[in-house]
């Protein structure tokens, strides 16, 4: 759209009185940039003709953006080409070919309610402020703890996954030992947490954060694929109790980061039971799957957790950040644990009903509103939409392995359980070497060159990784909504001529 | 702009074969929502002639909003309805008569920088994934400390005020006991933390969540004008000890939630610097002085302090969430006492310089970027346009308290120091019986009915709180660039119309 386009629709807005040169500036500024943003993030960015990131060189990208902040403010276009050039620089994740995290994609109705939401800048602790996202936000928390299996229970959006866990293993050391939260971990026993060896690492940062210690995080063996092995649970138990600690709290996973494994929830909640111990599962990436009838028998005995961490902002497409944690406990202990009440702002005298002032059982003040995204996405497909994006995922991760098994030059690194396919590219010179004494430090280089490579190009971007016992390999991640089985066929094209002279 | 303008926009992209249905039609919502955005909420949203609030029950809220989610998906033109509802509904934080929390207005370059974030949709944890954003975030984390005074130090931008002074508890005990890490408050002595009876709440927040205890957090005394009392914070320093709890965290406010006060910072470091406490400035209100040569001097003794906490989403304007924690260490201190060294996400065998992964400072994985709405808003209007910003609030601020003076219905609770002006209204019945029995009493049921009016009136929202010894009151807070002294005298006009048959 041209500028006198823009120019013109503004001017619609100059018979109001009010309208004042700074905000039809700033509101000209706006368009003309949003203009820039679609164009060169929405269009050149989901284009697979265009590059999924054009690798620059830290010293001349920081030439190359004139970073510095100065003295003197810049002109309306020089502002704009700034505009351009983060939006040139800077990843295209809503690219097709993006595979490096566990997001990836664009959904446009999503993407509306995180503008709207930027643009009403508010902040999610009282009814007073955000009145719509108050409410909004308990819809959204109820409609997932159903999809849990819960009728009741409680919940809060939190800035990312790692923070969701933190929430839980505060809130379960809470009803473990309510005067904690007043007299410190120096008034209660040692304290141990345990979670599999292919669990996310915030356990271990949430465990250092709360004061419990990462020594005090027992860490339970995983099999082949990635699951935790329930009868070495057990045993840490033992292990933890002889040595004096209080087990408080299992963390399992449904859906790792790197296998993408479900740990046999059942089972755990069994155990957990029967120690009085507090049941969590991060399900941050696998939590998706329940909208799938045909896969959500991957996450059976969910509902029997204390609580639970689901990104929506990973497979659902919600965008970041958009994360969980439900609880299914009913008497309110979210708030207890964390309630501070500040008469500032949680004033008990108000006009209206003050249990809608929920910010208190956050650990934060000012909170962003993470709902309105997944509402306004949830609106516009359905359920039902969502769990075709679920299945879709699942269906090309298959035809991926399938795909993968054909070519004799890739070899798998375990079985598929998600979305999740970890695969090793052999490259020529490595072909039948396996005995070869030096074969798995030679294979260790293989994924870093052929990734290099990759950016360099800018054709996609897959991960890799090294993992206990393994050497580093790629994992390749289906999430966006828009791939083919074509898509698919590329990545193992280009992994190939990319590699082809290893 | 009509539809078909906008249809016309889109049919451009048409000649790029990989455009698609989904692209076309996604992008088409996305930009007719944006035309609401802009009318609703940028443009119906800050003229004076409309509704701060469109205050309605929760009830009949719920019901207007139809917040249920469902199996199937909705039309185009719903959802737009949708978008606009929930721009309706909101509230209008971007409205001059918005005062009712330390954020308000719009800048519309930081706007840009948000919807340009919310589009990239990336993650702030590797030079990888967010190459532009790493680079950014370093370059806006220097400026800010060389404001504060630092010529090296370390930082990190975090989801709020609260999470940014954890971040700076959490740091500073590693400092005072790196085994804390690994084994937990259990291998260390009880600690003690020092705050003023005016500082945030998120202190004792802190300290629950951090496993320290609400009642390891000393609550030191301030003055009439919130101001901490030093001779206070030596008393309590003494009782820690004498209660064997170490003290290791001095948190010094500068500019308090409420009063707007500033601690003796200068005062405060001498007494930490000679007991070896860590002395942290929540500066989260108060640190925007820093840009006036004028009233930088309320923050003099802020560059002898270890870390400072500062949220240029208040005074600045950037928008909902930009928060930093800074630090003066020079020796890696938040990267040691924060990383896991997760292997998925920090390889070290990567192509390029990894200390540019600067994500394992942080307690978060996928951490939102906060850097680009300051940096372009201060690319905008530069250093000068900041510091024109602050001293027009601190101009609106004196205005005020003069033209209170000189209206018998106005009482000053305390002494303005920063923009912060907390007064009671004495409404007709309340003149001149200070001495009544009942005085207090009465007068606390004031603030709380006006308030209602104003909600319900729609004309503007400004706070109200009571305070230890002081039943309730309105602070009235000046933040955003666009007021006007017309703006002030409006403020006490109406609350005298509102309040005048009290």
């Amino acid at each position: 759209m041209s500028t006198s386009v823009f120019k013109e629709y503004m001017n619609g807005h100059v018979h109001h009185e009010e309208a004042d040169i700074y905000e039809s500036d700033g509101t000209l500024f706006l368009t003309e940039a949003f203009k820039v943003i679609v164009e060169e993030i929405l269009h050149k960015g989901t284009d697979i003709k265009q590059k999924v990131c054009q690798w620059t060189e830290p010293d001349q990208l920081r030439s190359l953006l004139d970073l510095e902040l100065r003295e003197h403010g810049e002109s309306h276009e020089q502002l704009l080409k700034r505009v351009q050039d983060v939006a040139r620089y800077s990843v295209k994740t809503c690219h097709p070919r993006f595979f490096n995290q566990l997001f990836a994609g664009v959904d446009y109705h999503a993407l509306t309610g995180r503008l709207l939401t930027e643009t009403l800048n508010t902040s999610q602790y009282t009814y007073e402020v955000a009145p719509v996202f108050v409410l909004m936000e308990e819809e959204v928390l109820c409609k997932l703890r159903s999809l849990v299996g819960w009728s009741e229970g409680d919940g809060i959006f939190c800035p990312g996954g790692s923070v969701s866990n933190m929430y839980a293993m505060d809130t379960a050391r809470y009803w473990a030992f309510p005067n904690v939260k007043t007299q410190g971990l120096w008034a209660i026993p040692r304290l141990a947490i345990f979670t599999s060896q292919q669990s996310h690492y915030s356990m271990k940062k949430a465990a250092a954060f709360l004061g419990i210690g990462t020594e005090n995080v027992f860490i339970v063996k995983a099999d082949e694929m990635g699951s935790m092995i329930p009868e070495d649970l057990e045993a840490k138990i033992v292990q933890a109790k002889s040595q004096d600690a209080v087990p408080f709290f299992v963390n399992a996973t449904a859906g790792t980061t790197v296998q993408g494994a479900f740990d046999p929830l059942n089972h755990i909640a069994d155990i957990s039971e029967r120690n009085g111990i507090w049941m969590h599962v991060d399900a941050a990436w696998g939590g998706s799957v329940l909208f799938s009838e045909k896969h959500r028998h991957l996450v059976s005995g969910l509902e029997r957790a204390n609580s639970v961490t689901w990104n929506p902002h990973k497979m659902l497409l919600a965008g970041l950040q958009c994360s969980v944690v439900l609880f299914r406990d009913t008497t309110n202990l979210l708030m207890h644990c964390h309630s501070a009440k500040a008469t500032y702002l949680f004033q008990q005298d108000k006009f209206y009903d003050t249990s809608l002032d929920t910010g208190d059982k956050s650990i934060q003040c000012g909170r962003k509103v993470d709902c309105l995204k997944l509402w306004l996405m949830w609106k516009a497909i359905g359920s039902h939409g969502l769990a075709e994006r679920v299945d879709n995922a699942f269906s090309l991760a298959r035809y991926l392995v399938e795909e993968m098994e054909k070519r004799p030059n890739f070899k798998l690194v375990s079985k598929r359980q998600f979305v999740n396919v970890c695969f090793w590219y052999i490259p020529p010179s490595l072909r039948g070497k396996e005995n070869s004494p030096d074969y798995q430090k030679r294979l260790s280089k293989v994924a870093p060159t052929i990734k290099e490579r990759m950016m360099k190009c800018g054709t996609m971007m897959v991960g890799y990784q090294p993992m206990e016992g393994y050497v580093n390999f790629f994992r390749m991640v289906v999430v966006s909504p828009r791939l083919t089985t074509k898509d698919m066929d590329f990545i193992l094209d280009e992994i190939e001529r990319l590699g082809n002279d290893l």
